[in-house]
This record gives structure tokens, C-alpha cells and sequence, in this order.
């Protein structure tokens, strides 16, 4: 049976930390899933065609890799695509709790579906999509966060 | 004298986490109050009238629990009600750190209301009204964390 | 039905937060137990004999405390005497975890005991017994974090 | 060459917890900017007028005290005034958590720029801006937690 | 290629947590060695032989568990056995803190090792071995925490 | 008036982490003390005079820098040696709440000293000299955690 993954988040904007997280996953999975979940009341910085464009670059020419936007529950997500497994970084305490609160609560439901989570590079440590977008607002250089291939 | 106690909360919806905390916390006081704190800042998702019917539903045929809304400081409707005690269940250390800060707060200028914490029953540890009400819109089933008694 | 209450803890010494959660949980009950844990690993720094008589200098007044000594589990020596609250003190985030942990296994295998927390009050957050010891044992000045009425 | 540092904030109002940090800091630099950071995204409960009225109240004859507003990066104010320290206090985990974050963001865009930390006075762990927003809004007294040469 | 994973330990005793974390890893690898690891400073309160033979009671009919003590690095012994992935449950901050220093440090020295976290079952989060032994050295009932296969 | 600061620590041993909060310390001081710190309970695995030596070998050219060890409370130390600040490094929010405690205690018996603290470098993050003695006395290779200076 194919060992398959999802990797759900905003990706606005897809950062180093993500994509080291998705590289380690990698090796683990025989497809691997990058969902863009749509967030109906937080508005996004990025466009969703825009955030797609850019993982897409990154990826594109993996096979093993999927890009898919969706709506709705992750794990309704998952059971769409037939991934078993959410793979999610872990940076610090506050997301600990965060991220534990909803693995127990999507495990409670759906108890065939497992989040698997890997502890950040700890130089990316301190990289979040949030701080990368203030960084961006203000009119910073976030270029050393993200990915080289995308430009802001 | 009555050892009178507050159970503070929005309860939208009320949780069987609420529920567990509730009912380990009667046995120490004469008379506990279930206070609905009126949040003008934040939108609920459920209506007033609808999260204190399903509170009376539950408790409504114990002597010993009252239901009522309230607006201003949760301290201010202690005093009003004559309860010197408020009762608060912490689940994670993001709890912890947000209810100390709320609970110095209020002793240091109300040195005669006390407040008391429990440790949330580990298998309610992830179930938060927020997690539910994500379900909730996202069109998923949380009636595993909700009482049976009340019909979302 | 009496509401009885234990306060668990080495006293190594006695420190004015410990005094202070006491003195904050008596109006709860009508009996509260000081019990001091003898802890067959650890060694203590002050005999148990002057720990002891160091309390009841504090409380011995107080006909609603009672100080003794015990060995065993804590819910063994709830049982003995009646108390079916527990009572201590949060200070920080570790504090919060190690509680957590002991509340819930206690509450696993004796449901009808109860542990409640209060939280330290602000100002003596950093004071612990095992910060006036090592003062203590490095020649410093602990005096300001000791109840005033016992003398080192 | 003379120290110079920032103070960060948005003093919306300013407490006694920041004046106590702030306090601490003075001896340790040659000149000391207190900056009003401009939120475009958050309103303010106070007008900034206001906010930097109160600050000058307060520190208004000490020489090496400066204060002013900035929008933008909080590191490119830091250039501006040619301040290389950038100084903040820390109550809690939460806090700790951000401002890690925080801080290693702007050391890997500015390494010439250092985030300096001190811990909270204890007995003002509690007091934020936030709570005691919430309290004022609230219609409750509020004095105790901000410097008495304010007026709200 | 095999997907082979490590489920490191000192088991002193195994708990039910260890079980739940073993049982949920299990689909992910093809082949799950279980390594009780030799501690020289810190004495096990179960002999080694004792901490195997009930693991081997437990999953001794699985084809792709294997059960084997080892001394020295974890990493080390990865490596000996065939194993690229580190398996962990996390069940506090606490945990968090000691697993992520532990897993960040692993991979600086051996890039090939992917340490992969599993949240604990939150019925499962107040059971630790420490807490275990305390309980059975004080003349306790843990067998609620422990596997049924076993007798202490 | 010269701003002297002491670094503390056991250094058991010195790691590139320990050299990056120095070197940080440094441009905010004029006098820079390393206090190796003597604990007459914990036993190091390194002896004070090669601790001490490689130390020198690393800032001996500096002239702001000395290096002593010393016994008893660290603020007795300051205050021999004129120091009004001690530095300190953050990893974690284990060491933040360790740190907290320390620093608000020292403060409570000498509130000229303030204890100031950086946050670590994020590469370095999950390094400290307990998991560095670990991977020595198991037989690994240490070296990319230390100063390349020092020789074990």
C-alpha cells in the first residue's frame, strides 16, 4: 500500500522552514501532498494563485510531490486524497501546544489518520510565515527567508 | 457563611471539558455560579440565548448551579452574586500562562476573591470551544465533544 | 459533611510562599492538613523535626491546621485523614507540567480526591525551596524569603 | 563611542511594569530612546499623542532619556537614532517565546543590532498593557498598574 | 528499501503510552526495533532482563517488531541496526524541550537519522515511568498504566 | 564609571554557544568576566584547571576579558570583582523559567546587580554542556559543538 502524506498550511509565503520540512518528509512517504488550505476568515497577504506559483517552481518537477489548494476540514482533505498521515514542523513551545491540541482533537475524530511532526532546523527556528509577512509589510528584506526560487 | 464560586466563560458551546470541570468543582462549594461573560469585542458563534438554554439543559435541575450573563469584569459580577471564589480548568501551559496573568491581575485588586484551578481531565485535554466551533464551520461532526444533552 | 483539605510538601524550609498559598486556601475549608513528605531518596537539608516545629510555630495557633509527617503515596495519607482536596501552589511553566502530571494520576486512580491549584502570588514567584537552600548552603542571606517567625 | 538603546513599544498605556524595565536599563547605556511604534493593522485604545505625553511626564527631565514615534521596522529605527541595543522585558513563556522569535529575526537581518533582555520585577509579572486595557474598557480601576504621574 | 525505525527507551517499566506510540508508529515502517537503552549513570529500578521479557510478551507474535538493548549513542546504534528514522511520543512542554535539544543535536552529527514525533494519546499524557515507579515504590496499584500482558 | 559584567557558568565544557553570548556581551561592557562557578554537590567530568585553560586559549588575547572561579553565591562574586550585571544566554523555555527564578531572586537580595540575558543564537539553540559530556562519555564526536581552540 502507498504510504502517502499531506503537508497542509498557508504557505503566504512558503518559507525555508517549510521546505526543509517537506525535504526531510520526503524520504518517508511515497507521495507527498502540499495543501493550501483556504482560511475563510484570516485574510492571506499573497494571492492563492500566487503562493500556488511559487511551491509549484519549487517542486514542480517531483514526482512524488502533489500541490492541491482546499477548503474545509484537513482531515476531510486527506480523506479525499487517501493520505493517512499529516506531517507537520514544530519551531517552538506555543506551537507545541497548538499543534498538540489539534492532532488530539483530529485523532479523536478520525482515528485512522496520524499527524507525524519533525522538529524544526533549529537555525529556521525563529522563520514564520507571520513574521516574514510583518518583515514584508514594512517594507524589509525577507529574501534570506524564503526559498530562492520565488520572488517576492 | 455559603462558600459561593464563579465558573466564568463564554461557553460557545459549552464542552464536556466545561462539563468535567463543573462537576468537580461542586462538591467544594455551597452554591456555583455559571457565569456567560459578555464579550463585546468578540462575536460569538452561537447566540446568548442559545448557550444558556443549553447550560440549563444540563444543569437546570441542580439546586445548587445558577446560570446568568453578565457584562463588565468578571470580578464585578463576584462581587454582585457574593462569590468569592472563581473556578478555571487549565488544559496546556498556554492556559497557564494566560489565566495567571488574569488571576494576579484580579487578586491584586480584589484581594477577597480567590482563584481556584483545576487540571482538566487529560482525555479533554485538546477539546477547546474554539477547536469545536472550527469543526463546527467547517462543516465537520463534533458532537463526541459536546453533552449529549445539547443538540448543536 | 466537613470539607477537608491537605497541603502536601517537603517544607526545606517553610518559605512565605508556601505561607502564603496556606494562609489563601484556609477560608475554603474547614480542616486544612499541613503534611510534610518523607521522601525516602531525597535527602533534606533541615531535619524533619525543626521543619516541623517551624509550622507549628506559624499555625499553632490556627485550631483549623494540623501539621504531621507522612510517608507513602499523598492520596494514602488523604484517605487516612479525610481530606479529600488536595491543595498547592503554581509558581511557573514547569511547576504547571510536573503538577499537571501528578494531578492526573492521582485523579486516575482516586477519583473522589481533588487537587486544586492557586497561583503564587506575583511576588514571590521565584522563591522555592530549593533556591533558599542553595543560598542557605552557600553562606548568603535567605531571611527576607522565610516566614518571619522562624529562624534558620 | 556612546551606547545607545531602544525601548520598543506601543505604552498603550504605558504601566509600571514598563517604567520599571526601563528604570533597570538606564545604567547600562549612555542614551535611551523610548520609541512609540506606529501599528497600522492594530488600532490604539489611546491616540499616540496621548501615549507620548504620558512618557514625557514620567522621564521628561532625565537627559539621557529620548522619546519619539517611528512606523516601519523597528531595526531600521534602530539605525536611524543609531541605537546597536534594542532592550525589552520578558514576563512570561508566552513572552519569551515572541520575543526569541523576534530577536533572532532581526539578528539575522541586522547583526550589528542586539536584543537585550531583562526579567520582570515579579510583583508586575502579571501587568500588560492588554490586561489593563481590558480592565479600563471594562469600566474598572485600573491606577494601581500604571505610573502615578498619569492621569487616564 | 526498508523503512526501519527505532523506538528508543529505558521501558523501566513499558507503560501504556509506550504501547499507544508503538502501535500508532507501526504503519508508517516496515520494520520497528524496539532498543532499551543501557543508562550507566542512572539506576533502573526493573532489570534489564524483566524491562525485555515484557516487551516480548507484548509484541513477541509481530513479524516486524524487534526488541534489543543497547548501550552507547542512539544514533550509533541506528546506524548498527539499519535504522534512518528516531521514533518519539511527546507528551508535555516539558518533553518538548529535553526531545527537541536531544533530536536537533542527532541530526547536526548524523544528517541521515530524521527524528519523528508522535503526540500522546491525551488519556495517555499524565503516565510516565517516573511517576510509575514512584507509585509502585511507595506500595501504590499502577497497573491501570501499565499493559495488561504484564505482571510487576 | 566602568561597566563590568560577569559571565557565570560551570563551562564543563565551554561550547560555541557559550562563545557566542560572550562575544555578543562584549561590545556592551567594558571589563568582561568568565566566573567558572565551583559546585561543591554536581561532580564535572572536565577539571577546573583544563576548563579554565581552554577559556584562556580562547580570549586571552583579549583584554577585557578575565577569567576566575570562584565558590559560593554568584552576586557575592560580583560584588568582589565590581560587576553590576551578569550575562546570561536563553535556549529554551526550560532555561527561561530556571533563569527567571535565579535572576529575580538575585535581584530580591541585591537590587544593584541586574542580570541581563541574550537570546542564544538559533543554530545553536539545542547545544548545551550536558548533552555535549553525553555524546563524549558515549564515545561520539563532539567536536562541532566546541570552540575548534580547544582539544578534548
Amino acid at each position: 500500500m502507498k504510504r502517502i502524506a499531506l503537508v497542509p498550511g498557508t504557505f503566504d509565503p512558503i518559507t525555508i522552514g517549510h521546505v526543509d520540512i517537506i525535504d526531510r518528509a520526503l524520504p518517508m512517504f511515497d507521495e507527498l501532498w502540499i495543501g493550501i488550505g483556504r482560511n475563510s476568515i484570516k485574510q492571506s497577504l499573497f494571492p492563492e494563485e500566487k503562493r500556488r506559483e511559487w511551491i509549484e517552481n519549487i517542486y514542480g518537477s517531483n514526482k512524488k510531490i502533489k500541490v492541491e489548494a482546499y477548503e474545509g476540514l484537513t482531515t476531510d482533505f486527506c480523506h479525499k486524497i487517501g493520505a493517512l498521515f499529516i506531517i507537520r514542523g514544530i519551531r517552538t513551545t506555543a506551537d507545541f501546544d497548538y499543534e498538540k491540541n489539534i492532532a488530539q482533537m483530529n485523532k479523536a475524530q478520525y482515528p485512522d489518520i496520524e499527524s507525524i511532526f519533525l522538529m524544526c532546523n533549529p537555525a529556521y527556528t525563529a522563520i514564520s510565515s507571520t513574521i516574514v509577512r510583518d518583515i514584508i509589510r514594512n517594507g524589509g528584506d525577507a529574501s534570506q527567508f524564503i526559498p530562492s526560487q520565488i520572488k517576492l
